[in-house]
């Protein structure tokens, strides 16, 4: 069955048809500068689509920049492929479920309610994914519609994981615990590195570690979150692209008090200028570019590439508690498949947990390709193409056509 | 040679009057409720003076509640003593010397000044600290002072350790980093594992768990700290009393926005009403308490210690990656002296790291003895007693009557 799949940001949708029982691609591409005044934008600088079939671009301008004018574009488009496929279901990348939701869901009015429920938990994301997905519902009437949401993998979190030192009225009143990101692509990952360790999913204790723009850990346990290191929000944990991860609880007050910085100033600083960005003393958010810049001795982009490294290595370790027993550390995400120099310089920091490099191995796989780096002797470590479109298109395949007993209904249970 | 030592917090003085050399303590005591309006407070309710004497309890009424008038009870008492002790140096335990401070120092107006310069960093501490420090030259005129700083003993951490991910800036114009606290027992407890462990302190990789109403770990390599759970206040990192230690950096932004709460009290919050209180729903920041009522099926109490175990578990294994091989774990302080329970909890949690339990032993060894806890083969564990005012008063004695190479001079460079 092909599926459109659809990742609504609020000013751009990336797109995919594929299909998920043998994985072939026929349409990728993006739609970006949506939103109010798009169509106001000086010529040039507007709304845009691309389409990308068999590794073919093309670009054309959008006049509105609407959902609605980007999804009659991708629609037209699919019909003027060749042989056209015929798209039998939608699948939604959504961010956050809150505890609404344990797992995809087929989309439905109760379920748009609850989605809403969850929006002061994504006060950025949830609002676009549910526009786009009103709009997904009248541009494509009477197809089967699928939110699969990066939160839900994560809610088999015992409380040990997920809950916050803080008054326990936070917790019951406003929802206030671990949630945790990427769960789509944490969940892929453990299930295709079970059989390169030629053992079931259900007896591993994997650490994944996801690192783009960004980035997480987790701990799968059997196929299950145990813990992870994204938190209410995206914003906790590692050294992200431009996010900073953890800082001390009181350095909100402290830049308040001794800079006069409002809430909202330190939160967009934590957001959009800390991070690999701020560590380089605002040179890069991209490793590509800090590894290139290090490399030519530029020390505060080589220290950006220590202090990632050293957080990441230190949550890792966090995640081995987690577990008790690792059976392998997974490597994936845009930094994790393609950056040699990054896992190298983890593992060598984790020998006291058992992981030891092959060092050729890792600077030998090709970039994008899947592999084991470790050394023999060592705890197994994993180079994994994590594929997000591909698993949100079975989980969609699964929920239009599976057993609707395996269907992971809308959790009735909130905090309170 | 007899030192005072001081501990001046904003509405309270913590006192003791020992000899470094043979450890002999002559007095201690505490003076509560200080501060402004206290001569106005009702009978019964204002500023009191309690002093212990070979085990003996006297306490009485101050009127004015002033650090002179506390100071002036301290001097008549010891005069009283008998055979009295003639007071040769005051140590003051001072909290945050920023990175001004890399060790003790006698105290001058320079000194005052850079204190005064930290006072951003350490808004509730440093100014009690400077306030009592200039009562006690007035109240002791002649006999040289010493500032020991909770946060010199961290001045060696190394940068990946020391800094957050967030705009450089913060760091070099207004000092964003971690400090660390708790450096004084971090140091102390560290050089009493070494001939516990028959090995020189050079030698030695260290975890030290410093876990009393507030709790840290450092990473302790060849008696150098080279990371900690502390960081720029001393509210980050492990579940204490009513300090939340790690949250969300987005946690401030979503309370703002859902509960309406300023900054200011979501900082109290994270204060006063978070940690251990937090998940008890209020019940208790006291371990004791709450391992009695835990015990008594208390399901929030209980949770609170699974709580407090989990984060402290994973901290210890962060801190064994920053050390690369680790030679042994060190309780100390009010809960890692005395709750077996929580030490044993910790030590099953980290199997994974080479740490096993002689369960019996940890059982078996008396409330605030030293002891070695661990299992044969296991990494050792240790529980060692702590002795704040003792570390205080030998590092007086060492910048009283040492040679003056051996003093750590202030540390000129700024981060700016």
């Amino acid at each position: 069955m092909w599926t459109l799949i659809l990742n609504c940001g609020s000013s751009s949708v990336k797109f995919a048809v594929l299909d998920p029982a043998s994985g072939q691609v026929r349409l990728t591409g993006l739609a970006e500068k949506l939103g109010a005044g798009a169509e106001h934008a000086p010529p040039g600088t507007g709304a845009t689509i691309r389409f990308e079939v068999d590794g073919e671009r093309q670009h054309r301008p959008l006049t509105s920049g609407t959902y609605a004018e980007a999804f009659d574009a991708i629609g037209q488009r699919i019909r003027t492929l060749p042989d056209p496929p015929s798209i039998g279901a939608v699948g939604h990348r959504t961010v956050h479920g809150g505890t609404r939701f344990s797992g995809s869901v087929l989309i439905t009015p109760e379920v748009l309610d609850a989605m809403r429920e969850c929006i002061p938990l994504a006060p950025l994301h949830n609002p676009a994914n549910i526009a786009g997905i009103e709009a997904a519902q009248a541009a494509f009437p009477g197809l089967p519609q699928v939110a699969v949401f990066d939160t839900a993998f994560h809610h088999t979190l015992p409380d040990v994981a997920a809950r916050y030192a803080v008054p326990d009225t936070w917790y019951r009143e406003y929802g206030v615990r671990r949630y945790g990101f990427h769960g789509t692509s944490h969940a892929y990952v453990a299930r295709r590195a079970a059989p390169m360790l030629d053992r079931p999913l259900e007896d591993l204790n994997l650490i994944t570690a996801h690192l783009g723009n960004g980035s997480s850990v987790c701990a799968v346990q059997g196929g299950q979150s145990v813990d992870t290191s994204m938190g209410l929000t995206p914003l906790e944990g590692l050294v992200m692209g431009t996010r900073s991860g953890d800082v001390d609880p009181g350095l909100h007050e402290f830049m308040h008090n001794t800079a006069g910085l409002t809430l909202e100033q330190v939160m967009t600083a934590l957001n959009k200028h800390s991070g690999l960005k701020g560590l380089s003393g605002g040179l890069s958010n991209d490793m590509r570019e800090l590894e290139e810049a290090a490399h030519s001795g530029h020390a505060a982009a080589q220290f950006a590439l220590d202090a990632f490294v050293y957080r990441l290595a230190k949550y890792v370790a966090g995640m081995a508690v987690a577990l008790g027993r690792v059976d392998g550390l997974v490597f994936t995400g845009g930094i994790g498949e393609n950056s040699a120099y990054i896992r190298q310089r983890t593992v060598e920091r984790l020998g006291v947990l058992g992981f030891h490099l092959d060092a050729e191995a890792n600077a030998n796989l090709p970039r994008g390709t899947r592999g084991l780096i470790s050394a023999p002797g060592s705890v197994p470590v994993l180079v994994v193409t994590t594929n997000e479109e591909l698993a949100i298109a079975l989980e969609t395949l699964r929920l239009v056509t599976g057993d609707p007993e395996d269907r992971p209904a809308l959790t009735e249970e909130h905090p309170a």
